[in-house]
Formats: C-alpha cells, structure tokens, sequence
C-alpha cells in the first residue's frame, strides 16, 4: 500500500514527495476513504498510507483534517469564506443572508454541474456520507454554532432539511414553477422558514 | 413489438388475455414507458403495444392512466385515499394534517424500504422525472387543486420541496438529531411551515 508501485491504481500509488500528481493522489485516497468510512472514522495518517506518502505531506498540501474533508467534497467555493459574514451579522435576518448565499453559489452556471453530482451521490451510502459528514456537519453546524443558536444540531438539520429540498424540486427535478421563479421570489417563499428554523420557537 | 414472441423480454413479451403474468407484463412496460418519458409523453396505447396486449386489457387491469401511472411508482399505499381527509377538512390545519398523513406513511417500517428506493432514484433522469410527474404533479398538486389554493403549483412545489427535504435528512441521511425526533416535535417544526405554503401570503 505505501512506497513506489507504479502499476497500481493512482489512488494508492506512491509517489516522491513534490511530484506533480502527488496532490491529485492524496486526494483520491482522501476521497475514497470519507466515502467509505466517514470524517469521524478517517484519519490524516490513514490517508497518507493510502497515498504512499508521509502525514506531513498531506498537511502541506491540505491544511487540517477539515480543510482535507472539504477539499475532497469538491466544492466549486469554499462555503466557510462565504458564511462568515453570514454569522458576524448576527441571528437577525442570518435566514434570508444564509439563503442568498446559498442561491448565489447555486445560481452560478459555473458550480452546478459539480453540486449537482454531489446531490446525485445521495443514492448511494458513501455519497450520503459526505453529505452529512461534509454539508451538515462541516459547514451549516459550524454556523450554527457561530450565531450561537441553542439547540443548533437540531435547527441546523432543520434549515439543511429545507435548502436540500429547494435545489431538488429547483435543480434537480427543475419542477415548475419552482425553477423559474427569480432569487427574490424563492427568498420571499423560503427565507422565513429558515429564520424561524434558526431563530424562533419549535414548539 | 406486438404479438406473441416468447424470445424477448419480459416487458415485451405478448401474452395471451388472462394471463397470470399479463398484469406484471403491463406494469413493467409501464414502469419503462412512464421513466423514460414521462406522465404527459405515455399513454395506455404505447404501454399496451409494448406489453403486446390490448389497450383494453390495460384498463381492465389498471383503470385510468392515473392509476396505471401509480401503479408504476409502486408505493406501499395509494396517496390519493389517504389525502382524501385531509382536502376534505379544508385549509385550516390543512399543513398539520399533510404532515401527519406523511409521517403516518414514512413512519411504517413495512413502508420505508420501497419508498427509499423511490427517492434513490433521484441520481437519474428515469427517477427524477417519476418524481416529478409522480409526487408532485399526481399526489400533492390534485391535493392543492382540492384545497381551492390560489397558484396550487408553487404552493405544493413549496410543500414539495420541505417534504422531500425532511425525508432526505431524517430517513436517507439518517442525519441526528432529526432521526431520532418523535413526530410530535417533527410536527411541531414543520407544519407551520407546510400551512405557510398552502395558505399564506408568500411575500
């Protein structure tokens, strides 16, 4: 599994370190193994032994484990960039500033192909996984946590309950009415929902 | 296409009226037809030719397209009786009800298993336009019309989208602490927003 052997598949081929491809393979190794087992069960270490290099190679590359599991999501941005303003504003309107950030990055021709193929990937366990693992966990519970919600585990499945639900009727199913309504037509429909998720009684 | 030819596929194969495997045949020439193009682009007659049977053994067996086109997504229950109640009662707590007979549905172990499947299939295009012509346009918008809803269409794509959303998280993703919610706190989240859609100004 580790050292040079250059006959095997690229994910677990090794490679020295620097070698114009060694990125690309950390990532596939990085890939498949949040796939199969999860970010909880997957390890900086375990990568690099997939990937026939050292650890500290994959930190040079990648950063942290969770820079490591966003990366391998594939993102077209990097959602922490654009929700930080969305928690420094605060807990009021976070639900409509939330929801035009999500649209302007789905709204984007540039970046629906690939969100596309990650929503796609719900049909199967290790896309669900990185689902969970990666968009609830990684990126919408740390904002939870930023606006410092209570509960935030449970309103933040809440409002990734709803934004799921929007880019399939919308993008994926592009079920009418849906998908030709403007931006401000699916705030004014779905931002209160988001705020009330966020901000107000459960019940 | 027509006529007896025992060589090709099950889908394809003619069968005598009566049959006991004339019915299946239909279903599955059905289920094809229906995935690949559509309520709108199906019809008895184009099912009943790749059955190799008469169009009138279709709706001996069948009844109307409508019930053919359930029949095809092969739920556990028939969305159509089971909403009856709930357009009957009116729109006040019309989105409490919904939810209830939703959750009622999703909530049975004997129901779930089927039902994935279905939402699996929205990694294709067969799957997704089931989907949309199925959930949407055969089960929640009649239920809208029922509802006397000004723009039936958006108000039950919204309601579609919040439903799709809650089952992706709680019964796909299995994303906590959604799952483990009893469905009198998932009740509690969600029919105001469901009663929002159906009967509330959407700004």
């Amino acid at each position: 599994m580790s050292g040079p052997s250059p006959a095997s598949s690229p994910a677990r081929r090794g490679r020295r370190p620097g070698a114009p491809d060694t990125r690309a393979a950390i990532l596939a190794a990085a890939r498949e193994l949040f796939a199969a087992s999860g970010y909880a069960g997957t390890s900086i270490r375990g990568v690099a032994a997939a990937a026939g290099v050292d650890a500290a190679l994959v930190h040079h590359y990648f950063g942290t484990k969770d820079d490591l599991f966003l990366a391998a999501l594939q993102l077209p941005v990097d959602p922490r960039a654009l929700l930080a303003p969305v928690a420094e504003a605060g807990v009021d309107g976070a639900g409509e500033r939330l929801l035009r950030v999500f649209l302007g990055v789905w709204e984007d021709d540039r970046n629906q192909a690939s969100l596309l193929a990650l929503v796609r990937g719900l049909a199967e366990p290790s896309g669900q996984r990185l689902l969970r693992d990666g968009v609830l966990e990684m990126i919408l519970l740390p904002l939870g946590r930023a606006l410092s919600l209570d509960r935030p585990e449970q309103r933040m499945a809440l409002v990734a309950s709803q934004l799921v639900g929007l880019v399939i009727l919308r993008y994926l199913l592009r079920a009418e009415p849906l998908a030709s309504l403007p931006p401000d037509a699916l705030v004014a429909a779905y931002a209160p929902t988001l705020q009330r998720y966020l901000a107000e009684p459960l019940g």
